[in-house]
């Protein structure tokens, strides 16, 4: 359902038991990341009414979660702070193609493969940290991603054949596998 | 209220009564530039909580502004389509400086006019037009666009003293009136 080829692996919960705060600030920001690219694909593709109000529904929907997670951070005592991205985002938007329609396409099936990565993350999550509340936040966040995830792969369909769109979506899920598998030092959401 | 320095002059009602649907078609883009207009802020000033809150109210807001101007141009079988913007958003915005923290306090400052304008020209619209479902729609949007004003104005406080505040929006609302008493030819909401 996610069209992810490869599921996270330990060098990544060995950060999060490492460096949870920190990849909690980070979620935030992502968040807000995820808010900021669904506007600017309605600034982008203004005239798809339908995938601006997808996009809208997405927009709102991001920024009340990356409001919701700076009240989770301010509970735990957390202070919310700018933090040096992962380079994951960067190097996904750099397999971008130039040219319509191939960008359009690209650009939201890459919005949908950072969706559906952090769906599994946030799954991978809530199963392993110990704290309740945290896990039960993650598992509330589980549904929207997945379902944007779809939205995204959808959309991608306004600008090419669905058997275009898959051939792309097999080949970029293929690039992400190995972006995220190599990972980072940096403890981050997509390290 | 709304620190204005001038009100909309014939010259704009004129436009209006030629070329209504360009700028109705306008009216929905500029709904979208403000709401990416707040976005840019929350990336911006991500660690100013309450602004980021603020401006989430005001993403959500111009976003539901959007999409009910898409539904009344269809409603009037107007196509929504791209169009060349004014170049009065432009104009202010290069008024904005450099360096923070005034650059904060213009941005804020700048973008609680644009709202203020838009505000007085739906009053005014809503006075002059005959048509009683687009004076009704005016008078409702009215509201929103004033309390949007009120909020940025008190956040630019959160950058400079109250009075340093005053001082600049007292500047950059005579720059304002200059630029929109200019107007330019082509149709729009802020021609």
């Amino acid at each position: 359902m996610l069209h992810l080829q490869s599921t996270t692996s330990q060098r990544w919960f060995d950060q999060v038991d490492q460096s949870l705060p920190e990849i909690l600030i980070d979620h935030a920001h992502c968040e807000k990341k995820a808010a900021g690219t669904a506007m600017n694909l309605i600034f982008a593709y203004v005239d798809d009414i339908e995938l601006c109000r997808e996009m809208t529904l997405i927009v709102n929907e991001e920024l009340e979660h990356f409001h919701m997670v700076i009240d989770l951070l301010d509970r735990r005592g957390i202070k919310f702070r700018r933090l040096k991205p992962s380079s994951y985002g960067r190097q996904l938007n750099d397999l971008v193609r130039t040219g319509e329609p191939e960008r359009a396409v690209d650009r939201l099936l890459v919005a949908g493969l950072i969706e559906a990565r952090s769906c599994e993350r946030f799954s991978a999550l809530a199963d392993h940290v110990q704290d309740a509340e945290l896990a039960e936040f993650y598992r509330s966040l589980f549904e929207s991603e997945a379902r944007h995830h779809t939205t995204y792969t959808r959309l991608a369909k306004h600008f090419a054949s669905e058997e275009v769109v898959m051939q792309r979506l097999d080949e970029l899920a293929a690039a992400e596998a190995e972006i995220i598998g190599h990972g980072e030092d940096l403890p981050r959401m997509h390290s």
